[in-house]
C-alpha cells in the first residue's frame, strides 16, 4: 500500500508508491544534450561576450575579463532581478507589486567547456565553494536584500547553457518556500528547544537506511518524505545557519560531500537532467538558532501533474530507502 | 522592468517578466497526442476493461457496465489512493506517516473518444458537472476523508489517456496548498470581516483588464499575480465555500463559464495540454465564512527550474493583463 509521509520542515504530505517501485534505469533519459561549445560565451577566450565579470580567482598578473581564470562570476545577461532602482513597493487595489530590485548572477564553474562538479578536479570543486562564499558576503554588505540563494539547472532541458554554471540570486524579500521552512523550523523549535535540521541529522544517522554519504562534517541523505525519486539533500552536521560564514576547514570537507554526491547521482542516473539549490538564513540574527544551510538536489525524472499543482503533495514511485540504497551502494571513482 | 507581484491568497511572489513579454504564439507545442482510440478503455463498448461504475448517467434500462451512458464514474485502476484499511497514523523517530486511504475515481466525460469539454454539447458539460457534484456528495457521507478535489490534467504529456477524463480525490488530510489557501483567506476574514475571495471577485471586476469572462454567476480571470502564463481562474460571483452544495440553478452558467473558458483557452492556444483543478471547502463547517471554491487553470507552456522549486516564487513571461486580452478579444463559436 502507498504510505503518505509528512516533511518535517515544510508540513507537505507526500505520497510514497513503491507499488510503482521505480528503480533508476525505469527512468529514460528523454533529451540529449545539445552540442553549443562553438556559440559558448562561458568558455576562456570568450569573455567579451558576457557582461563584465563581478569576481574571478585567476593567475596573478592577468587582466578582468580575459583568459586565465579558473572561476568567474558575472551578472546575467537577461536577469530575473536588476539592481538598479529603488523597491518601489505599492498597492493596486487590494493587490500588491514592487519592482524587481534584486542581483542575478551567474558562477562559471570552469573555463572548461565539458568540466562538470562530478568529473572536475576536487580542487576545482573547493575553488567553487570558494567564489559562493566570497560573492554571497559581498552581495550581503547591501541591505536592501533579504535573502539570496545559489541555483543550479544542469542538463539537456533546464538550462539554455551546457557550459556548467550556476545562478546566485538576492531577493529584496523572503521566498515563499524559504518563509515555510522558517516557520517550520520555529515551530519545532518553541517546541522542543532544538533546531529542526539537527534533529533531522541525527535520526538519519540513527535510522542509517536513506543515508548515501558521511565525513567528518557532513551528512547526506534521500529525505524521508522525498517529493520526487533520488532526491537528496547535503546538510552540515553542526549547527549553522549562514553558508556563507562557512568556516575555512569545512570548506574542503564540503566539497568533498558535494562532488561524491554528485558522482553517485551520476553513476546511479548517468546524464539526467538535475536542479540544486543552496538555501542559508535569510540575512537577519532572527533565525540563526533554528535556520540551518543545506542543499537540496532534485534530479528531474517525473513529471509534476494537475494533483501536485492542486494539492501540494506529490506523488513519488521510488522509496527514498531504495534511492538511498542505490547511491550508497554504487562504485564511484 | 520586471514586476514582483504577491498572490493575496498565497502570499506568494511572483515574477511577471513583461521585458521576456511572450505572446501566444510564442509557445510552441512541443508533443502531439497519440491517436490511442484503438486500446482506450473510456470508449463506449469497452466499459469490461475498466473497474466498475461508482456512478453513471445513461438511458433508462440499459444496465450498469454496459453501454447507453453518457458520463460514467470508475474507480482508478492504478489509484494513488485506496479506500480500504485503516488511517495507521504512525511516528517513525520523529517523522509521521499514515497508511493513504482515500478515493481516487475516474470521470469519463464522454462516451466518444474525441470529444472535449471546450467541443461538446452544452448539455454534455452540464451532465459532467452535475455527475462531479452527485459522486462529491456520496463520497463526503464518509467521515475518514477530509477533503476532496476534482483534478483535470489534460493533453499530451500530462496523463496516459487521450479521452476526456478528470479525477476525483479524496484524502485522509487537507493538502497542504488548500491549507495555505485557507491561512490566507483566515487572516484576510480576521483583518476585514469579509471574505478574500469575494473582494478579489469584486476587485477584478472593477479593474476589468484581467477578465475573460463574466455572466450573471460566474467570473473568469487571469489572477493578478499569475504564476504560470494563461493561467485563469473561474469564481462563483456570490459567497459559496462548497462546489458540491452548488445550486441547481447554477449547475447550467457554470458550464457556460466553464465550457466558454476552454473554447477560449484552445482558440488561443490550440491543442496545447492544461491541469484544471476545482477547490472546495474541506469537509467541516469551520471555513465557511472565509472559504470560497473555485477552479484553477494552468496551461502547461513552461518549465518550472531549480529558481522554483528552491524560492517556491515563480517567473511569468506573459503578463495576465496581456493574456486576458487575448482570452478576451479572440473570436469563439
Amino acid at each position: 500500500m502507498p504510505q503518505l509521509r509528512k516533511d518535517p520542515i515544510l508540513k507537505q504530505w507526500v505520497i510514497i508508491s513503491p507499488e510503482r517501485g521505480k528503480r533508476p534505469s525505469d527512468y529514460k533519459k528523454t533529451i540529449e544534450e545539445p552540442d553549443d561549445s562553438a556559440e559558448c560565451p562561458f568558455c576562456e577566450g570568450k569573455e567579451h561576450l558576457t557582461p563584465n565579470e563581478t569576481l574571478s580567482f585567476r593567475t596573478a598578473g592577468t587582466d578582468a575579463n580575459k583568459k586565465g581564470w579558473w572561476v568567474r562570476i558575472i551578472p546575467d545577461s537577461e536577469p530575473i532581478l536588476r539592481p538598479e532602482g529603488e523597491p518601489g513597493r505599492e498597492g493596486f487595489g487590494m493587490f500588491d507589486a514592487m519592482n524587481s530590485i534584486g542581483v542575478h548572477e551567474v558562477v562559471i564553474e570552469s573555463p572548461n567547456h565539458n568540466s562538470r562538479i562530478h568529473n572536475a578536479t576536487n580542487d576545482q570543486v573547493r575553488e567553487i565553494i570558494w567564489a559562493y562564499k566570497q560573492r554571497l558576503l559581498e552581495i550581503k554588505k547591501n541591505p536592501s536584500y533579504k535573502h539570496f540563494m545559489v541555483v543550479k539547472n544542469s542538463g539537456a532541458g533546464l538550462s539554455n547553457f551546457t557550459h556548467s554554471h550556476s545562478h546566485i540570486i538576492a531577493t529584496p524579500i523572503i521566498p515563499k518556500r524559504v518563509e515555510e521552512e522558517i516557520e517550520g523550523a520555529r515551530e519545532y523549535y518553541h517546541y522542543h528547544d532544538r533546531c529542526l535540521f539537527c534533529d533531522i541529522v541525527k535520526q538519519e544517522q540513527k535510522d542509517q537506511m536513506r543515508l548515501v554519504y558521511e565525513n567528518d562534517q557532513f551528512i547526506v541523505f534521500c529525505p524521508f518524505a522525498s517529493r520526487f525519486p533520488f532526491e537528496m539533500q547535503i546538510m552540515p552536521k553542526s549547527h549553522q545557519p549562514f553558508f556563507e560564514m562557512i568556516e575555512n576547514n569545512l570548506v574542503q570537507t564540503f566539497a568533498d560531500a558535494l562532488q561524491n554526491t554528485l558522482k553517485r547521482q551520476e553513476a546511479v542516473l548517468p546524464g539526467q537532467p538535475y536542479n540544486m539549490v543552496l538555501h542559508t538564513s535569510p540575512c537577519s540574527d532572527s533565525y540563526k538558532d533554528f535556520y540551518h544551510w543545506h542543499v537540496e538536489i532534485i534530479p528531474k525524472l517525473t513529471k509534476v501533474a494537475g494533483f501536485e499543482w492542486g494539492s501540494g503533495f506529490y506523488i513519488n514511485p521510488t522509496t527514498p530507502e531504495d534511492a538511498a540504497k542505490a547511491l550508497r551502494d554504487i562504485a564511484i571513482k
